[in-house]
């Protein structure tokens, strides 16, 4: 292909990428998509002159664009597509940390936790926090509008997005926003690239942010009969107050993750609730006896709590084992949807009787405070009746949580592995809405072409 | 015009008029900007469908069409269209508020007193606070992504909005979001639509996030022999500190406040600042006293603190009333220029310099804490040169906050009195990006045009 020699010859050596073991190992992310196709070159990009090049040359000769983070994506949003160019920002990872603005300047290969380790250098804080914050991007978190276990309290990304450079599907690189923090200057450019999943750009860098680290919490662990019960409390709690987490695992992913790194955890519980306060003061024993009064309400069968951190931190570090854990069980299709905080209790029975329908084992998670779960279907790979009973269990989770007047994504992201269901959310109307945008900005598509639209 | 007949014919008695007088009412917002024109005809909307109805109407005439809520506006977003029509959503007020998902599902006539008041009889609070909040609608609040006094620590307008119908170009209604707290499935169209000014469709609807009712606050009055030095306080705060609010007027402003309403202010300080802390328990007084040991390191003339919550609203409601006072001094051109927060003290300087060279009177009010700023304007209604010269000091200070890096506004909105620096803040670039999507929604350019772009 002369079109690919062009590629290699106007970037530096070392960034284009065209051999079989490079292109194999860029093909997926965490999500293993099996529609994943291969692309032609990998361009491994350090700097935002190099992605305007990659996607001027990509634009010349129409070929597809597929922007990759990590590859911690659970929603194949960086699936290659055959006959395109993976464009990883991997390699671009500086942070600068601006105390008296409290922000950080961050290139999109960077980890979530290297920008959280760089502000806590200086006191500050970077609140996002997925399950996978030491291995995630935050060029990925920007693409997904990337949640975790703090958003109950502190929100998601695009909360602390205060500017981006993008590079846009013709090559042009454009500053949006800035340090300030309110500005109305124009539409909300920023906000429309944060959760656009690659489709309408390519995030160079983004400022970030930051608060004030926040104070150690107390840890409040409850176990329930059943995960309905666990989710009764949440409502309750959540009708008065924001804890700072509120996790909730059920009796399969206490299992799993005991086998994976026993912890101690009560493996007879249906359903565990991890809740975190972090108020200051006496606000913090107020806010955990509202807690604790809630989950005896609602049945709770054993309810403990704790004011050292490190012993709090070993109940969360369980609830994020639970992607990993759970893997250890077989093939997985990952679930990432929510509902109004008051439907959480109707979106997990749904979710427990589409697993006993299907014959399938659905260990479920949950950001409980948020109304988000990670319902994690299980089957075994090369077993054809396995798979197609995981898959047919997937897509009735969809449609449970749109029925509920819930979302396909609450964090992850649509992707491939989602996007056949989200016209059965949105409408024909704001479908057709999006894909004016989309063809606004990426007339030729070329753009991670596949994912979300 | 046989077009306006259909009209007039296709809506209910009484929603449409077109009696001169009633024209003339709706020519101006707040900022009575000069360039406004004259509608043909008034429509005020007492549902979504009638919206949709003139919106169409509108469409298959190419008939302008320019949104309002209540008139407060302060950058002419909605000034009328000479030929085109006004449409208010003034008559759609309902507020519903629902308990257990904590959000409030408001029409957008209503105003954003009467959500603040109808979710703190459940215990509840709506924190956009706009200081015009007992007169403006949350209809302009979503249009402007409008700020306020609290914004310092809990944000703006499109933090708190979790859903949104609107009306689009065509007639079409769509529903974006929902009472779910996250949902990254497809793009993020309620945040593109929050901060839009009518220029891509007219929002019936909002589902707007609660929280639990705020703490009542301790409030610190400090006094500064200039505003830079209170700007530097200011920054030495906001290094370590969120306070709920922080407030900064100017001598003059402190003067033409007690010529309107006495309260006793120091009308020899050369700044006031008004910070409250509504942290809970002993993290209160921890942060009033990092507040007074930075005034006081700034070269505070005296600071007082005090724990009545009513005595702390005489100075906030001081500062609320700065516009009505220097409105009593003539005619007025608002400004809303911000920057990042360490920048603030060369933005007062500049604002202070600007006033002395064209020798206009610039009284000046800031949401120091934000880093943005209400520079007002003073000029003589009538008198050529006092005009010519108020108008020279505007785009001046437009051009300082570019200049320093900041924005032209930071939540009045472009509109139209301050369209004509937008380019120069945002660059030609993404004016395109802009022009693309505004062309993308609304082809025929229908919505509020003149507005932003």
């Amino acid at each position: 292909m002369d079109s690919l020699a062009e590629l290699v010859d106007t970037l530096p050596a070392g960034v284009v990428a065209t051999d079989p073991a490079t292109l194999e190992n860029y093909r997926y992310d965490w999500s293993r998509d099996t529609g994943a196709g291969t692309p032609v070159a990998v361009v491994r990009a350090e700097d935002a002159s190099q992605v305007q090049a990659a996607v001027r040359w990509a634009a010349a000769y129409g070929i597809p664009v597929v922007p990759r983070g990590a590859g911690s994506g659970l929603s194949g949003g960086a699936s290659a597509v055959d006959g395109g160019i993976v464009l990883s920002l991997e390699r671009m990872r500086a942070i600068e940390i601006d105390t008296d603005c409290q922000v950080a300047v961050v290139e999109p290969g960077a980890f979530n936790a290297e920008v959280k380790a760089a502000s806590k250098e200086h006191g500050l804080w970077y609140p996002p926090d997925p399950s996978s914050f030491e291995i995630c991007s935050i060029g990925g978190n920007v693409a997904t509008n990337a949640g975790g276990l703090c958003c109950v309290k502190y929100g998601v990304t695009t909360d602390y997005v205060l500017g981006l450079d993008v590079v846009l599907a013709d090559g042009t690189l454009i500053t949006l926003g800035g340090k300030r923090i309110k500005d109305v200057a124009g539409l909300s450019l920023v906000k429309l690239f944060v959760g656009s999943e690659g489709t309408l750009g390519i995030v160079t860098r983004a400022i970030l942010r930051l608060v004030p680290q926040p104070l150690p919490p107390a840890t409040l662990v409850a176990s329930f009969e059943s995960v309905v019960a666990a989710a009764e409390a949440v409502v309750a709690v959540r009708r008065t107050l924001r804890p700072s987490m509120m996790e909730l695992m059920d009796r399969a992913t206490i299992n799993a993750v005991e086998d994976f790194a026993p912890r101690g955890l009560d493996r007879t519980a249906g359903a565990l609730l991890v809740v975190q306060s972090d108020a200051p003061g006496e606000a913090r024993a107020a806010e955990i006896a509202v807690v604790e009064a809630a989950c005896e309400a609602a049945g709770a069968t054993e309810v403990a709590v704790t004011d050292d951190p490190e012993e709090g931190e070993m109940f969360v570090a369980a609830r994020r084992a639970a992607f990993p854990a759970v893997e250890a069980r077989g093939a997985l299709l990952l679930e990432d949807v929510g509902a109004a905080v008051p439907v959480l209790p109707d979106l997990l029975a749904a979710v427990e009787e589409i697993a006993r329908v299907h014959d399938v084992e659905i260990p479920t998670v949950a950001h409980a405070g948020d109304g988000n779960t990670h319902p994690i279907i299980v089957y075994t790979p090369g077993d054809a009746d396995s798979e197609r009973r995981a898959r047919a269990a997937f897509d009735d989770i969809l449609r449970a949580a749109i029925r509920l007047g819930g979302t396909i994504t609450g964090e992850h992201g649509v992707g491939r592995t989602k996007k056949a269901a989200l016209p059965d959310q949105l409408g024909e109307d704001v479908m057709a809405l999006t894909r004016r945008i989309k063809d606004a900005l990426d007339p030729a598509g070329i753009l991670n072409p596949g994912a979300v639209l």
